[in-house]
């Protein structure tokens, strides 16, 4: 079902592990994997322009059709000429499908939990939260934090959003599991995604849009093997992972492990929403070739800006710095000696210290803009590695 | 006492008003006059790095002694190697004097009241709001907003901070009245003013930055003409034209045909804090040469646009269109045709007041890029004009 324009070519298979260097083809370009795809929830990569995007090498986005769906409306978008147009992006895009903010906004909120059980996002306690999404065998019902409106989703209404908002890269409504669900929830919520995932293929009318399946399953190895098969099974263009993705980050390594020998060679996998510099190199080595997350801008607007082995980054660090800290002060030097961004060949900690601490919109953009090219070089060299057959090595020399 | 590397030379002066045209020079570099000085009140302009405002073409900047001596603090700019080398803008910098935050924390939160008096900031009603600034006759003290220290500043003080930061012009201490202080407070604060500027050129030891002195005098003939006749014997480079103005601009307007006749011909003169696109052109005609205004980049935070007369501005609107209003939901245009700024040679008001309905980081940068490079190419249109002798036709234009 390789729809107009769309295709995988695989460049380069590592030896050692299961990573892999390749292309992706869409109608509004080429982009290269393993690809680092920043996160534009709102048809804005936050604090940074369309034009930031592409002087920093950025090759894909991804937008939330959720997010987009309830302003300024993807009905909208598509008057105004889709979603390219609107953000000044010409480049592909990929669009979720809204099954994320079903647990986000759900149990997810519900638990005080993200897509790997360990991580507590801040303010939150656990089995203390109201939800904003309901789940049905039909879809998801969504109250709207912006008004308080109903919002339903299945998988007809996603696709069709989707569509209006004219990514390249589009994909099946699912539902995203908690990590703190139970074995029993976790397959009714993989049965659900593949009955919506047999449905988004006949709703699939847009054939320049390609079509990814989601694999779900949670952190149980014999749902995670029967949801690969089955989607692998359906004939999407590519394939994505969705979480929970476990307990930690050794279930998570443990889930791609079952899943990723399960789909075959031919087609793109997207680990969804995660890209720590461990997850990157651990994930990669297990056959992931696309990833999207928030984390680079999401840390870098609280004050952590990511920093290389030469400047100190470590596994335990997690690569990153608060630059508000008072003994950056007087620190005359940049962020990172090898880092290419604006901030880095220009400006001192100190002055980056004296824009976070003043909490000066400045501040937001050049750490955005720093994360983010941190981020996307090394996914470069990583790339690069793999090419050169020296993946493991790098890896060896950034995680130890 | 022209100092080393800093000039004035008068290009053109109109024929049918006191508008002129020249050039500035300073150690890092010339800037063409007449001149508006986006200001960087904590060594950035708010939401702009120094390569956007590189890319306005902005030839100067204005930035704040009284915040910047708070933070991050002058002596810590210096060890950096200075204002320019901290923010990385190797242009010319003014900074003032931390007088008019002696009016703006003192009797203008008092009073409730701005530079001209009409103008009343949102959330503060005339007199009942707390001072943070009390003024003496050998100084000012300040109760800093951000930890409660009391901060003085003299006029050695204020000297010794700018020496610090490293300007290319700096200004003379002064006291900045309230439009509703009385002829004899008003008298008072002129006296001590004059006696500060004297012990200024005292303290003016790097004869690499030009020293300008501040005329005050409120909106009192007599006052006003004894100041400037004060300030223009003592030997300054340039001259600044300080606050109060007046209950109205026609009484600002009126304080200028006081004073810039009795300052001579020889030497800039810089009217502080003014911006409007009115302001620009009627004290352009009134003989002002330089202009600081936080005004096209706070209004842009606040949801305002700017457009010229083709796109519907005039002096009713001010020149402004609030893109958040229902009536831009679909508009595919950009908000103005003819300007070349980012947002508007890519993106629409559609978009636009979509992230500022957001609240989205990206548009304060969009909104500041686009208001910004409105003022500066409007002020370079009314230079030209003035070298063609076509300054009050263009006048005309705008105003009607």
């Amino acid at each position: 079902m390789f729809v107009i324009s769309f295709g995988f070519k695989i460049a380069k298979e590592s030896e050692k592990c299961s990573a892999r260097a390749g292309i992706v083809k869409t109608p509004h370009g080429n982009f290269r994997t393993p690809v680092f795809v920043p996160v534009a929830t709102t048809a804005t990569v936050r604090a940074l322009s369309s034009e930031d995007l592409e002087n920093l090498g950025a090759e894909a986005i991804l937008s939330n059709t959720y997010h987009l769906h309830l302003r300024p409306g993807d009905k909208l978008i598509r008057k105004l000429g889709g979603l390219h147009k609107f953000m000044s992006w010409d480049k592909p895009i990929i669009t979720d499908s809204g099954g994320f903010q079903a647990f986000s906004l759900g149990f997810g909120m519900e638990h005080g939990v993200g897509k790997i059980g360990s991580f507590f996002p801040r303010n939150m306690s656990a089995g203390k939260n109201r939800k904003f999404a309901f789940v049905d065998n039909f879809g998801v019902s969504f109250k709207s934090p912006i008004d308080g409106k109903k919002i339903r989703l299945t998988s007809e209404k996603s696709i069709g959003i989707q569509e209006n908002l004219g990514a390249d890269i589009i994909l099946a409504f699912d539902e995203c599991t908690s990590p703190l669900s139970d074995y029993n929830y976790t397959k009714l919520a993989m049965v659900r995604t593949h009955q919506w995932a047999e449905e988004c293929l006949k709703h699939h009318k847009n054939k320049k849009q390609a079509l990814f399946g989601i694999v779900q399953g949670g952190a149980y190895k014999e749902l995670r093997q029967k949801s690969s098969k089955f989607i692998a099974s359906l004939g999407f263009d590519g394939y994505a992972v969705g979480g929970s993705l476990g307990k930690s980050k050794k279930e998570m390594h443990n889930i791609l492990g079952w899943v990723v020998p399960l789909l075959g060679n031919e087609k793109p996998r997207h680990l969804l929403g995660i890209g720590g510099v461990d997850d990157l190199f651990n994930c990669i080595e297990r056959g992931i070739d696309m990833f999207d997350c928030v984390s680079p801008t999401r840390w870098a607007r609280r004050g952590c800006v990511y920093i290389s082995p030469e400047d100190g980054g470590n596994k335990e660090n997690k690569f990153r710095m608060n630059i508000k800290r008072a003994r950056f002060r007087e620190d005359k030097k940049p962020i990172s000696r090898n880092c290419g961004c604006y901030a880095c060949r220009n400006l001192s900690r100190a002055y980056l210290r004296h824009l976070c601490t003043a909490n000066e919109l400045l501040y937001f953009r050049l750490a955005s803009l720093h994360n983010l090219n941190f981020v996307l070089r090394l996914v470069d060299e990583m790339r690069d590695s793999i090419k050169e057959d020296k993946f493991l090595k790098l890896k060896k020399n950034w995680l130890g």
